[in-house]
């Protein structure tokens, strides 16, 4: 975070207006958190409840939400407080400089792969027979991609990332380090005393403004495509099953699984460390909270799971409230027992 | 998928009879589902429930189960489809070449590793010192395989494995990206106000006929092995501690956890994401179901296991039927109160 | 485990008191668990559980712990069993050579990398511009280091490790194979109909004396730092997401997740498959059950937590016995509702 800017080059590039306190000259130079800001940085006040911490943030600026009262002479007024913040975070990012266009000497490029002449290829890439690497993609460094591989413009797929053969991955794609793209689906069939392995011959389909974190790990189908939709964003250790289909902008948390065949719709949200078991359909919009099992199909949109196995997340809290009484539900059924014998013994008089 | 098969060629391959209505010489160019079927691809019927998508597949073939009735005058008849459908997927497989025997010029060989001529060893592989790899196994890409290790033959290893020092693979192992064999067990004592580590001496035995999916772990031995037994099946993402022994036969699927010095025996079936804690011992044939927790051993063969912690799977459906009629019981128990304010009202007169 | 070792130097090592039935001068090749001891292996008693299966090793020695009674003619007595086997474990290990310092001829160094040269930089690795590696630090194979990395002295980074720019690594850090240090948070804000991703230009810093498993992942904080607390030990697979802060000394068992912010205090334990909500704060000394989600804070030191959600876990075993308890409960009000009934019909004679 080397860059230095002032308020008002900041207050223009966000679209904000400075208290009249404010220096427009003055140099800002990170964004930070308002407990470890110091007078050079930039901060932001995400609600009341963040408003004491901002009273003593060393902050030269900070930028409030609209339900943050109080005199802040320092403060930049924004309509969107996060979206100013993720400004803000390209702004002071140090890390945009594109790589040189090029392979690097080390990288083994197969005869008969088409890279192109702005991609990048990295320190000990691998790229094999008859793969495509579209324009400004950069392969980082120990990217691994198999024959028949196709990779569109401005992906970016970070070191040791492995992409087996015949995987499509669409435009501006960024995978992070040592996820797998398109290894073998986990099927058998039980014959003559062995499991006999299912190959798999399909592949995977990765659309459009899809980003997938570290160690993550998507099979490719058996037969058909194992399909991930665009703008969709998976987190780190998730793992994807063969033949699971991810409609557009749904969201998967850090180690959920998707089991085979598992089908979700668009705009879903998959807390972290979910399991769906295979065949499932999610409908549009199903939100499941962290740690849940989803064991049946949920067609209607925009459910709210919860639980192990899942159901309705009111259905399931209050379940949930129910269990922690059962002990006063015992205390109540045994005070009954005593009165109906007491009773039983008055009317046997 | 570019291979081309008339009907006739693949009914002698997976032992069916064509219905009289299907030319033999047919040219059929791939294997899909029968939605995604077009009119150059055979399909299958997985059932009397599938017989509708069937019924509106374009499939030029259709291999349907004994139990699929109606007019079909494009079927193959066959004893086993889930067989036929594994044998069309080896016929369909275009990667089916074996790469060439040899050792890519990128690939790092130290002194004193022994190779087997026909092995096939990727590009930025590395082989230490003592290692053995045996005859038709193939190293895919930047593979790391530790002092003294031995690897069998015909073993497959895809890109990025790691084997660690000395661990020993049988013959017929698959091992896909990125996984990890030998890393050291989590084992520490806490002495003078720190963490010591205990060193894992021990190794990794992994017996033939094994698969290991991608991103799985699978650490060595405090003391003596790790065990894999034959045929076993592992999928994705799974964690193996040190000291496990799993029979031969079993199935891990994705994200399973096994603690240190768990022992499985032979055909165990693990569901996804299921935890076992460390030092317990399931019996032949015990079946867990996904996401549950193994807290106690299960020393009787061919159990089914479900819940957190896991219990006989009846006993836990039975008991989460009941949670689910917790509101109407408490409604009883009010009922009963009422009744008994009642006749207590009554006895008092 | 090559070495060999007499009772007399293995006693004198380990501060152990040889049984006079013991030949001093007896070699000793290696340590082994009780059942697998040889006639040329040394073993240990931990507890008179273990007593049947002492009595019928072959070990040549034993290091029984002070409970465990009967005649033991070729016992080692020691102060504490525990760290006479860590000790043991030290001294049978053969992997404890220093490689040669210097930089393996596959390396790639950019330009701008400072490198001790006492370092070991091993095949196909790749140090970038502005990185440090401190002294005697190995990198074993394939590992990539990002730009303006530090990596202290004494550091070991297994095979095929991923530490991206600007991360922060302390002295004496042990990581295992696949890891991946500063990778991008999962944060995202939804606009304009797309997931906005938000950069994270913040670090991750790794203090002196951790040990991180294999496939573990740390992401990078939003801004400011992700920090990994000094002799703290992470187990494979786990998940430690953007801002987490984890104290001096913690645990972290197998394929734990933590979310975005979370706070660990010093001395915590997470039993495998844990999962903690974003932004909680555990205090010190906080344990948590294997396979529990943690869904609120918990800000008294020293609580064992249990359950999903967990709480205190006394509470959550009396909860779980009660649930079980639930069919005969469920009795009680079926012979209630009989007697209530039976009474209202008396009393209404």
């Amino acid at each position: 975070m080397s860059n230095s800017l002032t308020i008002q080059q900041i207050a223009s590039a966000i679209g904000g207006e400075p208290s009249s306190g404010l220096d427009p000259k003055r140099a800002i130079r990170n964004l930070a958190a308002l407990a470890a800001a110091d007078e050079h940085a930039i901060s932001w006040i995400d609600g009341p409840k963040w408003q004491s911490a901002a009273a003593t943030s060393k902050a030269a600026a900070l930028i409030p939400t609209a339900d943050v009262g109080g005199d802040l002479p320092n403060r930049i007024v924004v309509a969107d407080v996060q979206s100013a913040v993720a400004d803000l975070l390209d702004l002071f990012a140090d890390d945009t400089d594109q790589p040189e266009p090029g392979l690097h000497p080390s990288a083994v490029i197969e005869s008969g792969a088409e890279i192109a002449p702005s991609a990048h290829i990295g320190p000990h890439c691998l790229v094999r027979a008859g793969a495509r690497i579209g324009e400004r993609s950069i392969l980082v460094a120990s990217v691994s991609i198999g024959r028949n591989v196709i990779i569109g413009c401005d992906c970016h797929l970070r070191d040791h990332v492995v992409v087996h053969d015949r995987c499509i991955i669409g435009d501006r794609v960024a995978i992070h380090a040592t996820s797998v793209i398109g290894a073998d689906g986990f099927g058998y069939i039980f014959r003559n005393g062995q499991h006999r392995k299912l190959r798999h011959i399909g592949t995977v389909v990765i659309e459009d403004d899809v980003e997938i974190g570290a160690s993550t790990t998507i099979d490719r189908a058996k037969v058909g495509e194992t399909r991930i939709g665009r703008g969709t964003k998976i987190d780190n250790q998730v793992q994807v099953a063969h033949n699971v289909s991810i409609g557009p902008l749904s969201i998967l948390v850090g180690q959920v699984g998707l089991s085979g065949s598992v089908r979700l719709g668009a705009g879903c949200v998959l807390g972290g460390q979910v399991g769906v078991t295979d065949g499932l359909q999610l409908a549009d919009g199903t939100r499941v909270a962290a740690k849940s099992a989803v064991m049946t199909d949920c067609t209607e949109p925009n459910q709210t799971l919860m639980g192990i196995p899942a159901q309705d997340h009111m259905t399931h809290k209050r379940e949930l409230i129910r269990a922690r009484r059962l002990p006063q539900l015992n205390e109540r059924v045994v005070a009954l027992e005593k009165k109906v014998a007491s009773l039983e013994g008055a009317t046997d008089h």
